[in-house]
């Protein structure tokens, strides 16, 4: 089954546009996370820097967090946080371990170095590809708002902008790629909203962060007030009562979509 | 002892800018590799997409590689091609990994979140951090040629140029930031190290990619005929005679310093 309808088929039976950032790195904890949370949510997105923090170990972790959620929730989407990119085939490795071992459904992916570069993720046309656009860190903006034109002429738009504008036109022959875009920049989110039309967006930054919820909802959903996968990590995982936190946001996304 | 130090005595000992990218990922190849040529070289930049290609087991053999070279030729520089940037304290893990776990002397991270999401690997101060700036790939310029300006105004240099200019002014306060530059884009590599002055410059794409030694070394020396880690991989480790390889691009770039 494609990425998006996989997608689509678990936002509307769960009634959730949730993501739940797996940050902790360990299987054990992860696993109580998702029994407390599967039937909420619509994804689960292992950040990998924090299993990587353990080497082999993390590596075994993560892999068994994948195997559990294949096995016993195999309609819930799994995003692979990797932020990777690297130039052509050299992304093969990256790409087999992501997709073909520890077969996750989606994976982040940085813009620089062009949709050239990143083929090797985009051709798998089965997996969702999202393409970091405005990320929501606070120091996000010192090249996402350089402004640009192209490369003949000077600069009328923002580089985030231009991402996002690269993406639509050139990088989603296969309908695969997606766009992530912070909670935290929420005219930026309307503004990409825009651009792409009905296209799904990864939006994380709400929570911990500082994302506004009403703001961001309103800002990133399409015309079906669907569109967006809306990330809290530490929001979920480190509360007193995970399923409650996430029935939480849950609902106040849903009453604002 | 800090990257550049080190950097600066093993280029003198060996007379050699050259760095042997090790793209196969397995220990037990690349032990061969280091065996043939470790005289000949300053670096070795394994590229962890191939090592993560055998998930687990690839870490082991990272792991591996990573403490024969530091056993066995402490001397010798070692650089995670690994491409890693998240945001903020999620850059953690990246950072145990790659400099306490494997103790790599060097990373290379992707400039599009910005400095500030990117610190962690900034303040280790002891370590070096290469930042992708001009890549080697065919499609590079997609938005690394985008011209820009401020966020205020209207652009009138490329975006690697930028990257170029915010990593010599804003990300270097420890000494400790570089850059990628591609050998095939000798043109881009001359104004970089124009604007850099001094810098060190990590520089893939001769050989397999078509870099040319000649113009690659007189674009991207510094005024010590110096500042230099130029990179070789598939035209080493699979050439028949990798000792050969690795000490003919040796000569053929003392040549021209």
């Amino acid at each position: 089954m494609r990425f998006q309808q996989k997608l689509s088929a678990i936002q509307k039976k769960n009634n959730s546009l949730v993501c739940v950032g797996l940050d902790q790195g360990e299987f054990e904890f992860d696993k109580k996370i998702i029994e407390k949370t599967h039937d909420l949510v619509c994804a689960y997105k292992p950040n990998f820097s924090f299993y990587e923090a353990r080497g082999e170990t993390g590596w075994r972790d993560l892999k068994l967090t994948a195997e559990y959620l294949r096995k016993n929730y195999p309609e819930v989407v799994t995003i692979a946080d990797a932020k990777r990119a690297d130039i052509g085939n050299s992304n093969q490795g990256y790409v087999k371990a992501i997709f073909d071992e520890l077969k996750f459904d989606a994976v982040t992916v940085h813009p620089y170095l062009g949709r050239e570069a990143v083929l090797p993720f985009l051709e798998r046309a089965d997996k969702g590809i999202f393409v970091l656009c405005r990320t929501s860190n606070p120091g996000a903006g010192e090249f996402q708002d350089l402004k640009v034109g192209s490369a003949a002429g000077s600069g009328q738009k923002p580089l985030w902008q231009a991402v996002t504008e690269g993406v639509r036109d050139d990088w989603n022959e296969n309908g695969n790629v997606m766009l992530v875009a912070g909670a935290t920049y929420p005219e930026e989110l309307k503004k990409i909203r825009e651009v792409v039309g009905e296209m799904t967006l990864l939006v994380p930054g709400v929570g911990a962060q500082g994302g506004d919820v009403a703001k961001t909802v309103k800002a990133g959903v399409n015309s079906r007030g669907a569109g967006m996968i809306v990330n809290s990590s530490r929001g979920i995982i480190f509360a007193d009562d995970p399923r409650t936190a996430a029935e939480k946001l849950r609902d106040e996304i849903n009453s604002f979509r």
